[in-house]
């Protein structure tokens, strides 16, 4: 009965992506530990770049460096 | 001291159904953990649909099929 | 499907406690919202009172001034 | 590679201010327990003021009574 | 820069399957959104299972029924 | 009234350090945000190397290389 949270910055990814991300995860953890799927549980949490730093700093300041 | 994270999907739970979830969370608390109510804190995530995965596909694929 | 993570300090739970909890927020779940209780899952996390704070001190500090 | 989870009411905290939570948080890792600051992560959630309870009220009914 | 939490209950997964977890999260989000392995983070999260609970029950209870 | 989760190694950080933090992470909230400490909650988790991964390898693995 695994539980998975997936959290990622909200850019863009779209309804098939995360469709794809669910379905990958889902299968990763029957295939690895041979969970049952239908107690799976997959969370994204999609996070502002505001609200997300790495090394001291914003996600949305890092981009405007790139 | 507890802290309580509910996480439900998103799906029009109403201001009255959520305070119900927070005195109802932190009464259970105080009833069979002598918790003190004042610190015992509680917060609800409301998750869309698209971001929900159970069984390798979003609950917005899942109501679909219902 | 809701997903419940109750934190605690771990200063002696038992599983008849434990159990009470999940119990409690898993009807509470179905009384206040219609959940499918078959598909709530509820994690408690014990953690050490070194590892908690409250106030700027740990409880492990703050039980010792009670 | 610390990850720091800041969650706080959604109450109008500006860019500044979550610049400042973000360095001072990875300031902080890195002084007391020589983590890399590049490696350092920090997700800041912004709660609904109905999602938060304490003392079994939603943080909206307390700021009421205040 | 994403980062994943999955939960599982503490019932022996091995170091190897949990290098596959790792491995397997990380090239899923490569492969689906493009993300940055280096900066991709995964926390496995195990729980025992009296603290871990579905349908009202812990999974302690659950196990002895099957 | 914040809620902060430092999600760390487990590599040997002290009592001394985890107070550290504590404080640390406390003061911050209180000088940016204008927070009351006394509800301002801290939690640290400290993560087994095997169960950490960066760049789809666990840290145990990577310390290896190092």
């Amino acid at each position: 009965m695994p539980f998975v949270n997936i959290r990622i910055t909200k850019e863009g990814a779209t309804k098939e992506q995360k469709e794809k991300l669910i379905q990958g995860v889902t299968d990763l953890l029957v295939d690895v530990l041979g969970k049952n799927p239908k107690t799976t549980f997959v969370i994204i949490d999609e996070v502002e770049t505001d609200n997300w730093g790495v090394g001291g700093e914003s996600i949305t300041e890092l981009r405007k460096k790139q």
